[in-house]
């Protein structure tokens, strides 16, 4: 359905139809040109080689200083969706299960279908503020369970996982021997999970394909060795313009930051007018209301000939009566698309 | 050991010494600048936001009129290797064997490795000019083996497979329903193989990971699929780079091998004067000499301590009396390098 909703989106675009697009995780904001120049540079000083599987040292460097672990726990990758993929099919192609709370990232269901590891899906509800039941993630793990993966804020609903609840799954976790891979934007890593992130929402570069995964040496090693294998190492000039950003996050992220703030603040006001509910989200990038009765599926299609695109519930797992707003356009926009939705339900 | 060789190579630049480094495939020349400014021209222009998982439209437009198929026949890669990759991943991932002639590039026997699929190799020897019998490959064939990598022009050998070789080979894979992967710098796409390739060598763009895969609408459609689960996308600046630089193909890249040209007869003349045997690479890039006798991973490790890095025969098959020879060093360094090699045997 996304894909369908995408693709009609593009459609009626080439049609000439101005469409507002929240239906992606894209955002409108450029590329601080701060990192464009980095990139720049660096390919006028022939960092285009070849270069090491494992990232260029000084960007392992500094990660490892941000996450404090060793440069040696850091792997760089085309994007954390590689990280997830590569960390998966190193754990799970030879059998087992991978727990994955509901509402979810699509691109782990992908993942685990492409690798052909089977899924158990642990639901959390809007009434219970997307909380994650301990005792609801103990009754679907079994001995064949390998992995649990926590997105952290959550795409789609923006909840961060609390403190208490983590440390409550990092038990359960450690108790059974399951890897916990999360996959977190803001993210101190510690224990002995897996943290899979990178540098498309909080810098802006979606399009660039740069992420990492810390984990233990072994693990570091054998995501080295596949990415010899397929990928062989992320362009050098697009690793530099990664580290210009790390040295530059405190005054790149926080301009970008309080924008999202803003406009989570503009869509609580006005989508409060409406039926929707919806939980405040605690670190705003998407939001997922929801209304009593809704098909998802045919409101974000017609909602489409009104110029607005977002994504149905149905995409993020069993949420027909959600749909998903990513508030990625700019002020001026994003009102006039979400008035519309306002009317349109 | 070609990671052993470059690891010692690196150590001892690091302790100071020069090391003219002929180990790796990566060329000493720049990438013209031409390119650059348009990566760079068209990150400002804001392409640095995600995209199709099959690549740009315009650029696979262009590669498809290169090669004389439709745009739904092409699918971009980062780099030719995960190109390589993942077709094999698709085709191999439920088992069979993969036939390659050897020597062969050793990404090759890796990433069957990865998939858990079995290897047959076919041994190609200098006495007969690298030429691969079609009367053993036939006999490594059978009813398991899917696939057929040919790899062209070779790494090791730079040898170029005769048209009624390619022909006979073509014949043997559509009676047994065998499908040919195929690796190729400069190709034209004819009948129903697959054709791998991409912008390393030709354009001296080898860390910008930009590579492409023509094959039928089928297999396309399943590696952008793939694309989507694991690579998302190449970044669009980079696939606009690919773009110019395909427009200013006849003026960028005929500069490049004129200089490769000069350099392998350098390397020839040189060589000529020791007893090594080689043939004359009909596209040079590589150089695989042999001296009967030689045992080349220590006549490989020794040389190091003369400053000059080459890659042992063992590295690709069964091959312990030849070594591999880059020519990506200027014709100083080269010159060097090569009469360093003559004293050292």
């Amino acid at each position: 359905m996304l894909y369908e909703i995408n693709e009609k989106a593009l459609k009626l675009e080439s049609e000439g139809k101005k469409i507002i697009k929240l239906n992606i995780g894209d955002p409108d904001l450029a590329t601080p040109p701060e990192i464009v120049e980095a990139a720049y540079d660096a390919m006028k000083r022939g960092k285009t080689k070849y270069s090491s599987a494992f990232g260029e040292k000084s960007l392992r460097e500094k990660l490892a200083s941000v996450h404090k672990v060793y440069a040696d726990n850091v792997v760089i990758t085309p994007g954390s969706k590689w990280g997830i993929f590569s960390v998966m099919y190193l754990l799970l192609k030879d059998g087992g299960n991978v727990v994955i709370p509901t509402p979810y990232w699509t691109a782990y269901e992908l993942a685990a279908k492409t690798i052909g590891a089977e899924t158990r899906f642990v639901k959390t509800e809007l009434d219970s503020n997307w909380k994650i039941d301990l005792d609801a993630l103990k009754s679907v793990i079994d001995k064949n369970t390998r992995m649990i993966i926590l997105n952290n804020p959550n795409n789609p609903t923006s909840g961060v996982i609390e403190d208490k609840v983590f440390d409550g799954i990092v038990q359960i976790a450690n108790e059974k021997g399951i890897t916990i891979l999360s996959d977190e934007v803001y993210a101190e890593y510690g224990g002995d999970h897996i943290l899979v992130t990178g540098f498309s929402k909080t810098f802006t570069m979606t399009g660039w394909r740069l992420g990492y995964v810390i984990a233990n040496t072994d693990l570091i090693e054998k995501l080295g060795r596949l990415n010899q294998v397929t990928i062989s190492n992320v362009p050098v000039f697009i690793q530099e313009a990664g580290l210009k950003a790390l040295e530059l996050q405190s005054e790149l992220t926080e301009a970008i930051r309080q924008e999202y703030r803003e406009r989570a603040k503009l869509a609580s006001d006005i989508l409060s007018k409406s039926k929707l509910e919806f939980s405040e989200p605690s670190a705003p990038f998407y939001m997922f209301p929801r209304q009593r009765g809704l098909d998802s599926e045919r409101f974000t299609l017609s909602l489409l000939d009104d110029g607005v695109a977002v994504a149905p519930g149905t995409a993020f797992g069993d949420y027909r009566e959600h749909f998903r707003i990513s508030l990625t356009a700019p002020r001026d926009d994003l009102t006039v698309a979400l008035n519309k939705i306002c009317e349109a339900l």
